[in-house]
């Protein structure tokens, strides 16, 4: 299961028993980059399965989920999305109430974010061959008309050396930003499924986050950004870290979480920053940027808990915490998600 | 299980229960109008979901058949498939050698018809919540750059009123043309699965056309095109008659069918003209230009086998076969493939 669940061992197979085999091309950011989405001739390109159990959950269900999950993978790599494809894996027998339900929220979502679904393929399979059903979403954008401002922006401070908001882009210096509370997603769903009942005190954060991102790339400044889905915040900033070849100082007071998630988390034995999230954004910018660029994510609904957590900084290759007790705590690459199917 | 053997039945769950929650798009070709791919600001973009079964079959494999499958329905709208992405569903357990095998397949067939993966994901999910493993790829391109010239050919004739080789283009006096013999992959897949032995003497067709699609939009002339995969020959041509608002003439005797696909399928009591292919195009075109269309088809090792299967015809609003015996049989839109997990 860890070979799926976003993290360090997935990142292995997927080098070892995925990329290996595909013809290598040449891109802005190509697959071998296992960046958020891939740049072919101006089109950001991207795509998402989700396994999501159960199909709904407090906050959201696998249609909002479809959506809100391939908008916020096109829309961090500074891009504007402009249209999904959502193909559907029934299971034989399932509800068709069910369908009408996903589907309902797919369009609500869809509506919402103004990304429009344009191509979909729907197959149905006997009953056992599909846990109810599996929703994969792909999208297509292109570079948003606000990234040569966001990079200019950045240039003013040092030089920017990719054209997109990719993981390698991160310095010596540059702050972390968070836009909000994290492991609200993970936490929320686990609990559900297995009836502990945190999930009355925190719901799922799933959201697209195109609106948002766009106010950001506005403000100008951002270097990188990522949505911190598997493996959440550990894993992005590991990613980060190692593509980057820089190391990360961040201050644990500064991270937001709920106290339900702090004290699920504490039960349960699972560490917040490695739970996936679905509405939330991971953004590295230069430091002249960063108190702008935290007072436009707080102005806005989706951004309000936003916050500082951090600097990258030379001196280590390792992401590293300073802990609210005066200690200090080295973050390591989640083997994987510790809940498996949130997504 | 109807509902996704892309018969009557799917089209009718399609409008119902997917399209109807989605919000309305101006586009060149939208989702509502179900063709092969939507075009969405010049950009051709698919999605096919792949729950084929056996993994491995005579001829091909999930891998090639998903590569094909994308890069063909980018194809037949006139249009250059530029990338692919690949979304992986895993099961607990798979032999890693099994995902290594169709990876390799995935990796070289895109090679061969010269379409990268260049984005993916990879979940996986615990044992019995998939069948071994469902591949879901989609794709993008643009408008090839023979596609001008293919239409202008055409307009010599008569007015073309689409822009892309669309599912409503088709006009009285237009000839049918399929690129080679039917049925081969529904047959070889079933007779595999099922241990009935045909499958020695028809393997399936899977193979990526594009190639041999901007061949034809070279010389010039075809205003519709369809890879008959589910539902077959019967579900291209009833889509074509119904949205194109025309009837059609076939001859039976020309169209092409192996001497084991016709024995499998009266044996089996089903028809080969509701069989899925992977690997076989139709191709409407004005009749001025088939004979130089055919002749193109049969110099491409895919298409040697082409043939002219007939005219649309407005005195009917039907697809109609004239039979080899002398008589008449309307070709209805299948409820559905008669083959399950074929593609």
């Amino acid at each position: 299961m860890n070979h799926g669940a976003g993290g360090e061992t997935m990142q292995d197979f997927l080098s070892k028993h995925i990329v290996s085999h595909l013809p290598r091309m040449s891109s802005d950011v190509p697959l071998s980059s296992l960046d958020d989405s891939a740049v072919v001739d101006g089109i950001v390109f991207t795509t998402d399965g989700h396994t999501v159990k159960p199909l709904f959950f407090p906050g959201g269900d696998i249609g909002s989920l479809s959506v809100a999950g391939t908008v916020n993978d096109i829309s961090v790599m500074g891009a504007r999305p402009l249209a999904l494809s959502c193909a559907l894996i029934l299971e034989e027998g399932l509800d068709i109430n069910v369908v009408d339900r996903v589907m309902g929220s797919i369009g609500r979502t869809s509506e919402m974010c103004g990304v429009p679904v344009v191509t979909g393929d729907t197959k149905v399979v006997e009953s056992g061959a599909v846990d109810n059903m599996v929703v994969v979403t792909s999208g297509i954008g292109k570079r948003s008309e606000y990234l040569d401002h966001n990079i200019s922006v950045a240039s003013a401070h040092r030089k920017v050396d990719s054209r997109w908001l990719t993981d390698d882009n991160v310095r010596d210096g540059d702050a972390i930003i968070v836009s909000g509370t994290l492991g609200d997603h993970g936490v929320s769903l686990l609990s559900f499924r297995e009836g502990y009942g945190f999930e009355s005190a925190v719901q799922s954060d799933v959201a697209p986050l195109n609106g948002l991102i766009e106010n950001v790339l506005k403000v100008g400044g951002a270097v990188a950004m990522k949505d911190p889905t598997r493996g959440g915040l550990a894993n992005t900033l590991n990613e980060w870290s190692s593509k980057s070849g820089v190391g990360m100082m961040l201050e644990e007071r500064d991270i937001p979480l709920k106290d339900a998630v702090v004290n699920a988390c504490d039960l349960l034995g699972i560490d917040p920053l490695s739970i996936g999230n679905e509405g939330k954004v991971v953004i590295a910018c230069v430091p002249g940027s960063a108190e702008d660029i935290l007072k436009v994510l707080r102005s806005h609904p989706l951004g309000k808990d936003a916050s500082i957590i951090g600097y990258a900084a030379s001196g280590t290759k390792r992401v590293t915490m300073r802990t609210s007790v005066g200690g200090k705590r080295i973050i390591e690459p989640p083997i994987g998600d510790p809940v498996p199917r949130i997504c």
